[in-house]
C-alpha cells in the first residue's frame, strides 16, 4: 500500500479523470494541496475537479480562480491531506469512503484506508510534498499554483514558527516565492488579519485562560455564549489555538471550544517532546506530534479533568 | 561614501582590529549581524570585539557565548545597523560618533554620517546582507554564526510577515537553517513566548485600543501605570507593535507608550505604499517604509493629535 513519489507521479500520468478530495473544516493546506495538483493536471490535460464535503471559506477563493472543477465521471480518486474518511464529512463519508484509490497525506496519524498511500509523516505540510510531486510531474508552477502551494506551507508551520519548520520548508518556500507566490498578502490574510470581532472574541478567550499540572498546561475555554458577546462564530476559533501554549512556562496548551449539542472540541498544541497526538489519541482524536485534536462529551469541568489526566501522564513521561 | 559589498570585503581584509558598533535598544538584527561578522573576521585571525552602548537584554546572551571581545585599540570601527550616530546611545555617541570608519546599514533613513557606508535600502536586514558580506569573505559558517544571522533575519521581518521579506529572505533563511541555525527555538523565544507579565500588559493594551481616521488607523497606549498593573516594564512593549495594524481595514497601527519623563514615543506600523518613515519624519523620527517610530512631547492627547494629523494626511495622499 506505501508508495513513493515516483510512483505516485507515474500513477497520475496514466490517469485521465481524475477528483481529488479536500477534508472537511478545509484549510490552507488540504485546499491549496488539491488545488495545486488540479493545475497541474490540468496542464497535462487531464479532466480534473476538487471537492469538499463543507463549506469552502472565501479566503480560500483565490485558490479555484483558475479552475475549471467539471462534472465529470471520474477513474481516479485521489484523497489529500486526510488522515482518516470520516474526515471526509458526513456526506462525502458514504459516497467516496470505498472509493478512494490513492491517499496523499503527512499526518503519522492517517489510519492507513486508502488502497494506495504516499505518506511522509515528517513533512510540515502536504503542500510540501505536492511541491515535489509537481516537480516529478515536470509541470509549470506559476503564480496561481505557487500562491496555492504557500498558503498550505505558511499555514500548516503557523508561518514558520512550528517545530515541523525544515530547512525543506524554508527551501521550497523560497521556490515558491521565485515562482511568484503572492506570499505578503497570503500571510497578511491567514495570520496578520483580525476582524474586531475576531479580537474581541480573543479578548474573551484569553479572559478565560486557566493553569493546570503545575502551571505547565494551560486552557482556553470558548462557550458558546462568547460569540454573541464578541459577534465572532465558531469559524474564527482555530486561530486562537497557539495562544494558550505561548505563555512561558507553558507546556502544553489547549483551546477547548463549546459545540453546539454541548460536547466540546479541544486542539492540543505542545512544546518539545510531548506528543500531542498521544494525549488526543487516548481520548478518540488524533494528529501530530506538536498539534492534535480530539472531542470530548460531558460538563466543561468533565471534558477538562479528561484532559488535564492524560495531559498528566504525558508531562510526567516526558519530564521523568 | 557609498561602496558595494566586494569593496567591503577588500578592506575588511585589511584590517587587523576591529571594533563592531550596534545601536542602544538593541535588537535581533543589529546584534546578530555584529556577532556574526565578528566571529567570521575572528576565524581571519583579526582582533574583534562588539559593543553596544546600551544594556543587552539577556536573550541575546546566545550570541555572545563564544566570542572573545578582547579589549584593544581598534584600527577600524563599523557601526552596523545604525542609522544615526544619535542611535549609539547617550554614551557612545561622544565618544564614537566622529570615529566610525564604516556603515553597514538597511535603514533607508540613514544620515550618511560614515566616510564609507554600505546600504541597502530594501534589504529586509542588516543580516541578510552579513550573510552575503560572509560568503565573500568567505569565512566558514558554522551553525553559532547562523543562529546569529538567523535570529536578525527572522526578528528584523516579523517572523517573515512583513512586506520587506524577499524572496532572498527566504533564500538566506534556508540556507542559515541548512547551516544549523537552531531556527524553531529563536523563534520561539522572538515570538511565541509571553510571560505573565507580558500577557498581562497585552490585555491592557489591547482595552487601550481607539479608533482615528474613519477606523483606518488604530492606537494603543501603554502608560506607566501599567507596568506596575502588569508586572510588566518597557522592555516588552516592543512586542506589541503590530497588534493594532492587524485589525481589519486598519492601515496605520501605533504602539505608543509613555517614558519616564512624560514624553511618548511611538511606533507606527503600516500596511501597503503607506509611508511609516514619512510620517515619522515630519515629527523628527525615521525608520522604514512599513515601519518607523518618533518621540513626542506634550500631554497623551496632544501626542495623539499630531499623530492623527500626519497619519490622515498620508492616508489621503495614498487614497487619492
Amino acid at each position: 500500500m506505501f508508495i513513493d513519489l515516483k510512483e505516485v507521479a507515474k500513477i497520475l500520468k496514466e490517469k485521465d479523470n481524475v477528483l481529488l478530495l479536500s477534508h472537511s473544516h478545509p484549510d490552507g493546506d488540504t485546499l491549496g494541496s488539491a488545488t495545486a495538483l488540479a493545475y497541474a493536471l490540468g496542464q497535462m490535460g487531464k479532466k480534473v475537479a476538487v471537492k469538499c464535503g463543507d463549506v469552502i471559506p472565501p479566503c480560500f477563493d483565490f485558490m479555484f480562480a483558475g479552475l475549471e472543477n467539471e462534472d465529470f465521471e471520474p477513474d481516479f480518486i485521489v484523497a489529500i491531506d486526510i488522515a482518516d474518511t470520516k474526515l471526509l464529512g458526513r456526506e462525502f463519508e458514504g459516497v467516496y469512503s470505498e472509493k478512494i484509490d490513492l491517499c496523499i497525506d503527512h499526518h503519522g496519524s492517517n489510519i492507513l484506508y486508502a488502497p494506495k498511500l504516499w505518506l511522509e509523516a515528517d513533512s510540515a505540510s502536504t503542500a510540501e510534498m505536492i511541491y515535489l510531486l509537481l516537480c516529478e510531474l515536470g509541470t509549470d508552477i506559476n503564480a496561481q499554483i505557487a500562491s496555492c502551494l504557500f498558503t498550505g506551507v505558511a499555514t500548516d508551520t503557523g508561518c514558520f514558527r512550528f517545530s515541523n519548520t525544515s530547512v525543506r520548508t524554508f527551501e521550497i518556500a523560497a521556490k515558491l516565492a521565485a515562482y511568484g507566490a503572492d506570499t505578503y498578502n497570503i500571510i497578511q490574510v491567514f495570520f496578520e488579519t483580525k476582524s474586531k470581532t475576531f479580537a474581541a472574541l480573543e479578548k474573551l478567550a484569553i479572559e478565560s485562560m486557566r493553569f493546570y499540572c503545575d502551571e505547565r498546561c494551560a486552557f482556553i475555554c470558548v462557550m458558546q455564549d462568547m460569540y454573541a458577546k464578541s459577534g465572532s462564530d465558531e469559524s474564527e476559533v482555530d486561530r486562537l489555538a497557539n495562544i494558550p501554549r505561548q505563555i512561558e512556562g507553558v507546556l502544553v496548551g489547549v483551546t477547548m471550544r463549546e459545540l453546539k449539542d454541548g460536547s466540546f472540541k479541544a486542539s492540543v498544541r505542545t512544546h518539545g517532546d510531548i506528543d500531542a497526538s498521544a494525549i488526543c489519541g487516548r481520548l478518540g482524536g488524533g494528529g501530530h506530534m506538536g498539534a492534535a485534536g480530539c472531542t470530548l462529551t460531558g460538563t466543561k469541568q468533565q471534558a477538562i479533568n479528561a484532559l488535564v489526566k492524560e495531559i498528566q501522564a504525558e508531562i510526567d513521561a516526558y519530564t521523568k
